[in-house]
């Protein structure tokens, strides 16, 4: 089946924004065993719109459409589908009181201009936002089924999986009925290291479509397979999966919809242990990412933001001497920082970090990116030194997430400085 | 100037790679002072490249090209643009010359499929490439223009506006128009009350195109105008700024690339201020955000995330009787926090977070959402209830958001609970 994808907004074309959506919709396209022929973005003009839809739905089966569902004026998206359809605009009751529900939840005064988010094209079906205002909806033009969900990349994607995919799967019938789909996570190694490894493993990997996803830091291999017996399909899954962690497994950190913050939560939870984090250069992000598991306050004693050398002594015990004769960004100053953030939190685990994030702050022999991460607990402590390159929030990112990783290897007793 | 954009690879197509030039180059035409009307990508298949370019020379005066002009048997740009213009492939003995010349230089061994890159439509104008193998070149389809670059961005960005605007430049006349833009930054509005207000403005922004583009939890306001004289396009787009200036001014917290946390820096770099800060249930994301800036290790001295209580009186000086008489989330706590914080940090400025981030965690009258924020500095401090709802990060990110809010406000003498 050919589907086309069409992205709307002026924010597009006139280059203020990059399109988010195209490449993960078609990579979603594609593990469904479809074809995208193209993907385009076009702005927020009616008559461009409806053109477009009409040379769209002439030369494909499908067209997922994004972008354009907002509540203001510039959003121009229901209309100019309607008006390619040739249907009038309906208000659906259903929606609208599920707006106005949404905004009392969400304390959001309501104004009468959000009642357009309920208006669609008569005849559509509906699809639901479980994360957002903008409802999405299908319907036909000529031959082909328009499907349109909003353009806020978190909601377009989930829109995308749990109703557009299935939507078309009923109305373009499917031989392979089953799909089975896991999510590999991994952390430390290139894609291009991953993909040297999985280009050796065509024989285990053979009943299986294997797509390769980028998540800065990390990398999620997705495993697909097809079939019509779901029994089958599943251990075909399985077999692959089982494959990759024997090649690959000590970069494994989790599945699906794991997060190395959720992973760490529950090795702490398992344990009976409670971590503190002392952090210099990533500034509150790692302590940000282990609070956002729900729950954390049980394991998560605190976290302190030490930039100061007079902090880190002051909070956390290091001594003056260590920071005079190796300097505060010191694989000594790390220990003695993950070791005094562990004793006055009264916990069992504490982790730190200190490093230079720049883009100035680089002394002799130092350089920008110098980064040495920490980890202590009831049998001693372990420490590694990073040299990453890149811009600030890149150093602050690759920091936090190694200091994550080095804490999750700790607790598993993996060494935290194994490549 | 009507200009279309269209990028060639199967890679975009299937999803596996996201195209990084359609938008820098609809920023340079923009700039340029032309429109793009879409932003296409289509697959390496020579009958789709074709249909596509002779459709996109029919509605547009230019096409430019990206992508496909690699030595190997699936790259089909120069092919398909031959074709579609009508014109044989030659040999450029100047091109083939130099990439010998550069094979040898980075000592590459010289293939003979190598020498499909000196391959052009006849009559093509050639277009350098400094940094890479792959010549770019411009030839006509129709009326148009059709200028084609190389998919690399680094070298695509570099003919695009070495070789492809002054080309199009010439090729155009040089009754060029002028674009300017501007962007304006609010906080603490949803976009459908900025959207209410600009709905009576009508007057003042009848020369202007407004967008609204909503970064949550922000909304920024795009103000464009065109014209061929620059001083008086200036004037009218500085004209709108100070309208929407005049009626939303309190929630506008800074222009283009601005961020809250760098306004927060300059204005406390301008009083020669130092900040600390107590997070609960933000849990680092604030101290985060300030540290994004470089350079905010001279006035941030230092964060805690305070999680328990124990934490909040032993690192904050926060009473045990406040705990237990209002709670570890109330106003008397988040108080005593920012005081306590910039006591112990021994800085002008403390500003702190107590609250439920949820799930769970709701006690008697403080439902989930509920969270005090406060500021203190040399004359005193504030502090300020909210009601957010939600699910644990949109909690966290708004709790944040408001928080630097309130520092701003503080800092400039606003009252930090004017609605």
């Amino acid at each position: 089946m050919k589907i086309a994808i069409m992205t709307i907004g002026d924010e597009l074309t006139s280059g203020f924004v990059q399109d988010a959506n195209g490449s993960f919709i078609a990579r979603r396209i594609r593990e469904a065993g479809w074809r995208v022929t193209e993907i385009i973005a076009v702005g927020d003009e009616e008559t461009t719109i409806v053109a477009t839809l009409h040379r769209l739905a002439r030369e494909n089966e499908a067209v997922i459409v994004t972008g354009g569902l907002g509540p203001t004026a510039d959003d121009k998206t229901t209309a100019a589908v309607a008006r390619a359809a040739g249907k009038n605009l309906c208000m659906d009751d259903a929606v609208l009181a599920l707006l106005k529900e949404r905004f009392e939840r969400l304390r959001l005064r309501w104004t009468d201009n959000n009642a357009k988010q309920a208006l669609f094209p008569e005849g559509s079906e509906i699809l639901p936002n479980p994360a957002g205002s903008a409802a999405g909806f299908a319907v036909g033009i000529s031959k082909a089924v328009i499907v349109v969900v909003p353009g806020v990349p978190r909601e377009a994607e989930r829109m995308i999986v749990d109703g557009a995919l299935p939507l078309l799967r009923r109305a373009f019938g499917d031989e392979r009925e089953v799909v089975i789909s896991r999510t590999i996570k991994l952390f430390g190694r290139t894609e291009s290291q991953i993909d040297a490894v999985l280009a050796g493993m065509t024989e285990e990997l053979s009943g299986v479509m294997v797509g390769s996803y980028p998540q800065f830091p990390e990398i999620y291999l997705r495993i697909t397979a097809w079939g019509t017996d779901s029994l089958a399909v599943t251990g075909v899954v399985d077999g692959a999966v089982a494959a990759v962690r024997e090649k690959l497994g000590k970069y494994i950190f989790g599945y699906d919809d794991d997060t190395i913050a959720a992973v760490i939560g529950r090795l702490l939870v398992e344990r009976g242990g409670r971590i503190a984090v002392a952090e210099s250069c990533t500034g509150g992000l790692i302590t940000d990412r282990l609070t956002d598991v729900p729950g954390s306050s049980s394991y998560l004693e605190r976290g302190l933001v030490v930039y100061s050398n007079e902090a880190k002594m002051q909070l956390l015990g290091v001594s003056p001497e260590t920071i005079e004769v190796h300097g505060a960004v010191s694989a000594e100053t790390a220990r003695e920082m993950a070791a005094g953030v562990r004793r006055v939190a009264g916990v069992d685990y504490g982790c730190a970090t200190t490093g230079i994030a720049g883009p100035s702050g680089d002394t002799e022999g130092k350089p920008v990116g110098t980064v040495f991460v920490a980890v202590a607990g009831p049998e001693g402590s372990a420490v590694r030194r990073f040299a990453f390159g890149g811009e600030r929030r890149r150093i602050k990112e690759l920091t936090a997430r190694w200091t994550l990783e080095s804490v999750r290897r700790f607790l598993t007793g993996v060494p935290i400085d194994e490549e």
